[in-house]
């Protein structure tokens, strides 16, 4: 900046600029203050703007905060209206953890009840104060601000918290206008990520009611989308994708039969078997799946999802449909949900017979691999704990799997269930149990709670 | 605040506070000059992160770098990569009007394709400048200083422009720092606007394209739910409802038949007389409509819409299902709604037969009014142009509708064809032709290129 600018008073006793107010009686040490306040708060607002993933977000907000608030620990509790708790994320890794509690517990609590700014010296000589949180983690909390967080309709929505003024000292009341001034920008940021959450939750959800709402118009392919979206999103996990890959895979999963609605009901649920005719007539799903997602607007990062959904009955070795694409051609994420969809067709529970014998679907599988479908996708699928699977095998049944088994499944692979089954030589007592609890639950009858809607 | 910072210096000197950088010889004046470009900074950050409605935002931009800039005019121009153009959205009355011009036209497209900065003490003077705008409008450019926008990947996504620095002068090279921090700031607000806006048409092109898909499997139901949800926004837009109010009764309108996912299509779609049982599983998709749209997570303000669209069959006697709601029980969208499905009912071209007479059509309207549909909404309907209606409901003909038409029928509402179609009295030449016309578009043959998808 070369130029002094025309407008700036060079004198020490500046004159109003830009049109902003700027009062007559202002002293170089109070333009400071507010230079560092105005800072910090450009500092923020920059960086909380750059975001609309909330659980980011929240993070972030809490990092900045810390920093520029010169404390030891911060934390953001947003108020769930509906349950009357405040809640958090906090990341855990790559992952994000909630944190709830009810919201008049503690001092965030008062804060979040009463809407007043809480300014304590010593937590420990406040009666409101949750000393258990201390107790578990060790901390020693001294110095506490807490400022409530309204949105633009002047809703409360959150409490911002600071813990422990560095230096020892206690927080003074210009950290508390501060404080305010970081929640207000806070809060803008926090609507505007829970807008866009609440209208990708919107879309989402829609296409699951809907998609659900096509399948159980027959019973044997009731549930068959959500089941297929899981076990493809369980897969991927394994595979190593990342939260966003997860997302764009589950949409494209939940919309892989999206075709169906062109095939009509009499061909697609005929009861018996079926002519070359109207077996190419419900092949035909595929191509509708494809020319009806590629009529959606979706954004830059959602594109591919037509395509990825369309070509789950594509195989490795071209022969499959409705492109004939082979091997690498086929998108990963259709490669994926091939094998989702592969592996629900044969676990599934029909209305007139009981579920093919899981060590025969296991090796459907292994067979599968021969040229259908990718064989270290398979290799990573048998990687899934029982646990996993069974979960999502058993989502629409009323009876729950019994917390006892799922311990009990958890530490086992589907690899490692398919040596017991297929083994002939006789099983240890721990194999016979692990197997008998297993058959339970795949093999209980139908009938044992099973909602089709 | 009464309390001086701790930390803040009180001479001349200022040392570093809050961690932030600041250089030891800092000067007063440069102190003053940073305050006066935060606090301008902070403003504008403040207003455009307040709203993710993206029309409003580049307005509220202009409007605050305008001010701030202490510039005369400001126009932010966003790229469209797609057709190589510049487009921005300037407000009309409570209206928003579309811009567009080839993206290197101009200082702006200049600025557009070269991605630098531009500061023109006279635009006359520089080749580059489009003399067109002023000449059209009667404005006299002076002084222009142009800057490149650009997203969080660096990609380029528009140019911010101001014109005409206030008092006659040049913009300054310390104009040039502050408009590309604004730039900066504000790329970010519409990167958030657009990734909200594209998600928000993500949803509605799903629905739109399903509900289509839904319909096209039957000739008598194609399109049914479009025309619908197109008569009932032009009824909504005569009865004032706001921006707001017709995006939400848009998407109630496409999704108004979505239950029917829950009737046999071989009782939907039955050729010939239903028998009483039929007719009351034809009745249930109402019953449907409301089940399925209330598992979908809406927001806040769209949360009625699982009721609006399911009451399109209710009626002001209290006759109607699936609720058997009076008057104003039912939802005024239910009401608007019911007018548009009746209308498409009854002017649904027919693979078998032709449309209903349009006299007789405009008689049931009014049959109707007594005590099945909203009488008040039954003349707002009828206030609406020819011209409108013919256009949704020839959508889907590719046969477009010749221009001179369209005019003759853009200055006539449906009641003024009303009069001269029941009259019995010799018509006047206008009225001849206008009947005339009106009925070749009504009741030209759907062989004529009738597109059922």
């Amino acid at each position: 900046m070369p130029e002094p600018e025309k407008n700036a008073p060079t004198g020490p006793d500046p004159a109003p600029a830009r049109g902003e107010e700027v009062s007559e009686e202002v002293t170089p040490e109070e333009q400071l203050r507010e230079l560092i306040r105005l800072r910090a708060m450009c500092d923020v607002s920059r960086a909380v703007a750059g975001t609309l993933d909330l659980d980011r977000l929240l993070n972030l907000v809490v990092a900045k905060t810390t920093e520029v608030m010169e404390a030891d620990r911060s934390s953001l509790f947003l108020i769930d209206w509906d349950t009357e708790e405040l809640w958090s994320k906090v990341a855990q890794g790559v992952r994000y953890m909630e944190i709830r509690f009810p919201m008049d517990l503690g001092l965030a609590g008062a804060v979040a009840t009463s809407g007043e700014v809480l300014n304590i010296p010593d937590a420990y000589e406040d009666e409101r104060f949750n000393r258990e949180v201390d107790k578990r983690t060790g901390y020693r909390t001294r110095s506490v601000l807490a400022v409530p967080m309204n949105d633009k309709a002047g809703e409360r929505i959150g409490v911002m918290q600071v813990l422990n003024k560095r230096g020892d000292e206690e927080f003074t009341s210009e950290d508390e206008e501060l404080l305010k001034s970081l929640a207000g920008q806070a809060a803008i940021a926090v609507e505007n990520a829970q807008l866009y959450e609440e209208q990708k939750k919107s879309f989402i959800s829609f296409v699951e009611t809907l998609t659900t709402a096509m399948d159980a118009r027959d019973p044997i392919t009731a549930g068959h989308s959500k089941r297929v979206t899981d076990y493809s999103v369980a897969l991927a996990e394994e595979l190593g994708y990342s939260e966003k890959q997860l997302e764009i895979l589950n949409a494209a999963a939940l919309m892989h039969d999206i075709g169906k609605i062109g095939v009509p009901e009499v061909v697609l649920f005929k009861d018996g078997k079926l002519d070359d005719e109207e077996y190419k007539i419900i092949q035909s799903h595929a191509r509708h799946t494809l020319n009806i997602l590629e009529k959606i607007n979706f954004d830059r990062e959602k594109r591919e999802i037509p395509k990825m959904a369309a070509c789950h009955h594509e195989r490795l070795d071209g022969e499959g449909y409705p492109l004939g694409l082979a091997g690498d051609e086929i998108p990963e994420a259709g490669r994926v949900l091939a094998i989702g969809d592969i592996f629900d067709a044969i676990t599934s529970q029909r209305h007139y017979r009981d579920r093919m014998e899981f060590e025969r679907v296991l090796r459907v599988l292994d067979e599968e691999s021969k040229g259908h479908i990718e064989p270290e996708f398979v290799r990573a699928f048998k990687n899934l704990t029982v646990s996993r699977v069974v979960l999502i095998m058993e989502q629409d049944n009323v009876e729950p799997v019994e917390g006892e088994d799922l311990e009990l499944f958890e530490n086992i692979t589907l690899l490692e269930l398919q040596e017991p089954l297929e083994q002939e030589e006789p099983l240890t007592d721990e194999e016979d149990h692990l197997i008998e609890r297993f058959n339970y639950y795949y093999h209980r009858s139908i009938s044992d709670g099973w909602v089709p809607d």
